[in-house]
């Protein structure tokens, strides 16, 4: 039965047939699985009544299945805690956190023949949407209306589809294998992808699926559900479920195990209090990140941010900042209150960065006004209204930055309108003031964004002080709070042991870091070459004819293993990271370091973050649990590495 | 005479009155300037027919007269040519080579009584233009037409003039002194400026200056004309003149000196014959930097360049790419043959840069697009050139970036498109072809922009090597040809050990690495935040309201001492620079390494690079000899330090 030509007897049939023999079989078993310790898959055969056992390794399973064999084996004493957390991979924690099909939903779906094919789960989560079958109608139509939801449906993807693949809910192919171009662009996305689904046929052109063996065929525009954590395929719309976190015991157990084992501190990125409470629940012991400006995109704040970035003189911008006080210092009094220990109630430290993007981001589009201004123009008949949208255009004009990401933003903005800084420290400030009067304390930790030189980040710390001062001064109560900085910028990373003289804390801003060291907006890398790079580019001849290896494949020239934006770049940014933890702990023995970029929730950026010695890592509230067991295992490894 | 409150006598008159006093005070002024060994400034004073010195110091000098002394002090024996050397500055060499007024047209203006007053020489230059009185209008009108010469005319500047300032050809300001805005910003920006012309006064509101003492005044869109080294203002035009360097044949005796002491190489930035002619003239052993795209932007290229960049197939790309190859050919040929030895007839390197800009640059502007197609949608009248807009307007949004410095360009381009790279390459080879027929040897260099991973500039190689080869096989010549990589971006000087296992030279793209390293984009920040780092920003309390010295004067803080962009920051940016030095000839020691900033041609940038080892500085042409006296300062002031 091993040439896999017969299909194997089920092993009850053994039992039956050659009892001893089998029991022959199952005391191996058991002395192997006691060996390895681990679930075995065995293969063996019976030539004349003998057992020949042939090979064994450890069994792959199901990430339910190896976190409930982890957790079985630990209470069956055959492994350790420590080995029983090193038994579940990092990604499986993720595919029982992610969104899956509502089960009765997907019953239902099944029991009304919606079932149209199963692929190959190329990229774990569940997706619904409009099926659409080119990249650029996805891009149009997401264009178009922003809640859109679409699945982009393809033969097979090539880099062509990027673009479509970064607006779309899911993807799904009729060819190609776990390591497609879908699949790696869908994985390197975290977006769900069924990839060689080749019960289906794609017709590009006239923009319709065919299940081969039923002939249902679904048109552009019609709902698809797709799964890939299984690889299902269903007409119409499955809602998506969150899974229930409280009721995975079994993980519990595990990241319970995990945490006891684990140096690095996890924190979560939240803006508000929904968030914080999630994270909380998942786990993390703070807020790593609190983004202040999300807060001033909301429907009806925005008009006051407007008329504060717009106004022209200082005394009208400080009555809009006056308006926005008591919102933010609300917000902020929200966040303290959910970010506290769920046993002992005491307060988890909440990170709070002032504004950071630059202001023309709070503003109308120059584009859509520039259209508005021209149909203006044309018609020639609302003097008025094109004179305020000329005033309009005017000055978002003069606030539009040819790399806006380089541009006035971050501490820059604070120090041309130190108001807007003060105003948010009096908010931080009064709002631990505001829950010290419930009896729940609070401790706030001021962080400034985008510091390039130590002097920028005193002069903020001057300004900030005055202001926390006046505010104790004025509610005399004191307010336990901490002023610290991102590292963001390769020039804070290499002058970082100056910028710890003025520094509490520091906290890398691996995302812009990652930006600005490898010289790639994210924005633009990611479309146009970035995961070109890592699918490999055609190797070409002097007269672009493609080398073909010996099967006549295209030969591919890979330029990056992983996409430096999901797992950090150890060499550039990496070594960045390990010179300003070092130069900024040897100016600053107390400096508390962490990480809040999206590497804080990626397993192998978590092992580097471990090595190099940082506090803690900071990362989505559902990457959590993936970064606890992730700490766990690091550390682990790094005791066997010292050994 | 010593309170300045009389007007001394002239010297010879002391001669006349006081023959045995005069004969001392010569006696003495020899002993003292062959002490010092420099020219004196020497205050004395006669009481009852006694002599008494009162003070000695090497006197103050034009940059005509500093080097006249250093000469003639050398061919007296007084000082060696190395102590001649250290006697000029670097910037008075830049004051002698700065466009100045056309002395026979300045006599004419003179005699046409259009003197108008004398201010500060804040910023050396001579300019003309259109007078225009506040900051929005100067850049209204450049915006409007790019070959508008304005001359910005303010009471004073402050930050809010600077996108004025950013688009005049030169400053006039009627109050303020040698550290005012706006001699700071203009010395900053190299642009000439007048400051503190008390004798003009200036009404914003109505757009005119007055000469106080004749009542004569200006309006805006007059012309005027101002001469930042000597402060003197005139009506009208007064064309400026470059300065004959032939002629200079003091300051030619000191760079010949310079050119034995230094070892730092001096090569120029040039993209055309002319500039590589005068590269030359001014010195230059080399061409660091030639920006090939500089050539596809002239007028007759661009409609073929922008063919090879909208072409939607290869085959239409590469007949477009075919016509551009023999003009490149020709325009290589042309440097080759401009770049040699002038004695020696031996050949100059001549460093040429494959592709580095976005290609969008090339294509037309985003906005005029959107209003033209705006237009033609309201007017309704032109379907068929509204679609045809309507696809270009699609083509180029397709292009467009969120920060383009950070996107698809450099050798990320030539990876896409490598039979970009490949014509280039033909084209530089076949130029060195070309001109050895003409008995012309050349020596070319290869050069790939933005590389910031290895296998980047291994794949770029493998390629460009089969061109080369190619263009060997098919001429029957061979070419002498060196592989080299920019290093502009962190994450290159990161890994510079890596990549100079596949480049033979490295050059420092100062530019780009400040602007990273940094975070800053130049043209963002130099308007809008970082000349007010430098200028200082107003300390304010917690109220907004100014600190104020003891004078009563505002209160600064400096934030930046100099504008990175123009003196090398050298704990940031620096340091990646000697961090790529050393590790990358660690791994190369044949490795030959300069820099093309714009650094390369400033003095204190310039003793960077030569402390930390760099084989060439590059820079524009013009600064050449500014170069040449700082490398052999620095290399005088690393002996003395290493003693």
């Amino acid at each position: 039965v091993v040439a896999g030509i017969r299909t194997p007897l089920k092993i009850e049939q053994l039992a039956q047939d050659m009892p001893e023999v089998y029991a022959e079989f199952a005391a191996i078993a058991q002395r192997l699985e006691q060996h390895y310790r681990d679930v075995q898959d065995l293969e063996f055969t019976v030539e004349k009544g003998k057992l020949y056992m042939l090979q064994t390794r450890s069994a792959k399973r199901t990430a339910a299945a190896a976190v409930k064999i982890a957790v079985d084996m630990q209470a069956d004493g055959l492994i350790t805690k420590e080995e029983a957390v090193q038994r579940v991979e990092p990604g499986q924690v993720v595919q029982l956190l992610l969104p899956r099909f509502d089960p009765q939903a997907k019953a239902d779906a099944e029991a009304a023949g919606r079932f149209l094919a199963k692929g190959l789960n190329a990229s774990p989560g569940a997706a619904y949407g409009k099926a659409v079958f080119d990249a650029d109608t996805a891009e149009a139509q997401v264009k178009a209306d922003a809640s859109a939801r679409v699945v982009l449906v393809r033969p097979e993807t090539s880099p062509d589809d990027v673009h479509g693949m970064l607006v779309a809910k899911g993807i799904l192919t009729a060819r190609g294998g776990a390591t497609s171009h879908a699949a790696v662009v869908a994985r390197g996305l975290g977006l769900p992808c069924v990839a060689g689904t080749e019960d289906i046929r794609v017709d590009e052109e006239g923009k319709f699926l065919t299940v081969i063996k039923t002939g249902q065929t679904l048109r552009e525009g019609d709902d698809i559900s797709i799964d890939g954590s299984t690889g299902e395929v269903f007409a119409g719309i499955i809602p998506v479920v969150e899974p229930n976190y409280d009721e995975e015991t079994d993980l519990r157990t595990i990241l319970g195990w995990a945490d006891d084992i684990r140096r690095l501190g996890v924190w979560a990125n939240a803006d508000i209090p929904a968030d914080a409470e999630r994270a909380v629940k998942y786990g993390a012991e703070g807020i790593g990140l609190c983004r202040t400006e999300h807060m001033f995109f909301e429907k009806t704040r925005l008009p006051v941010v407007r008329r504060m970035i717009l106004a022209p003189t200082l005394s009208e911008r400080q009555a809009a900042l006056d308006e926005l006080l008591p919102i933010q210092q609300a917000d902020f009094a929200g966040l303290f209150r959910a970010m506290r220990d769920p046993q002992s109630g005491e307060a988890y430290p909440v990170v709070i960065r002032l504004i950071d993007p630059p202001l023309h981001e709070f503003l109308p589009s120059y584009e859509e006004l520039l259209v508005e201004v021209t149909h203006l123009e044309d018609a020639g008949n609302a003097p008025e209204e094109l004179a305020e949208k000329r005033a309009l255009l005017q000055a978002v004009a003069a606030m539009r930055e040819a790399n806006p990401m380089l541009g006035l933003r971050g501490c820059r903005l604070g120090l041309l309108y130190p108001e807007i800084n003060v105003m948010q420290t009096r908010a931080i400030l009064g709002a631990a003031v505001d829950v010290a009067a419930e009896g729940i304390s609070a401790k706030p930790k001021i962080m400034i964004p985008l510091v390039g030189f130590v002097t920028e980040l005193a002069e903020v710390r001057r300004q900030l002080e005055a202001a926390a001062a006046d505010v104790v001064q004025s509610s005399g109560k004191t307010v336990d709070y901490k002023f610290g900085t991102m590292i963001e910028l390769p020039r804070a990373a290499l002058t970082a042991g100056q910028i710890a003289g003025v520094a509490e804390f520091f906290s890398f801003g691996t995302n812009d870091l990652t930006q600005t060291t490898l010289g790639m907006s994210r924005d633009d890398a990611e479309g146009k070459f970035l995961l070109r790079y890592v699918d490999g580019l055609p190797k070409l001849d002097v007269n672009g004819t493609p080398f073909k290896d010996a099967d006549g494949k295209a030969e591919l020239v890979k330029i990056l293993k992983v996409n430096p934006f999901q797992t950090i770049d150890r060499e550039g940014v990496g070594r960045l990271v390990e010179i300003a933890v070092r130069e900024g702990r040897a100016t600053n023995a107390e400096l508390e370091v962490g990480v809040c970029g999206e590497h804080g929730g990626d397993p192998e950026s978590v092992a580097f973050f471990e090595s190099v010695g940082l506090d803690y890592v900071s990362c989505s509230p559902f990457r959590v649990p993936v970064a606890r067991l992730a700490a766990a295992q690091a550390k682990l490894a790094g005791e066997v590495r010292d050994k």
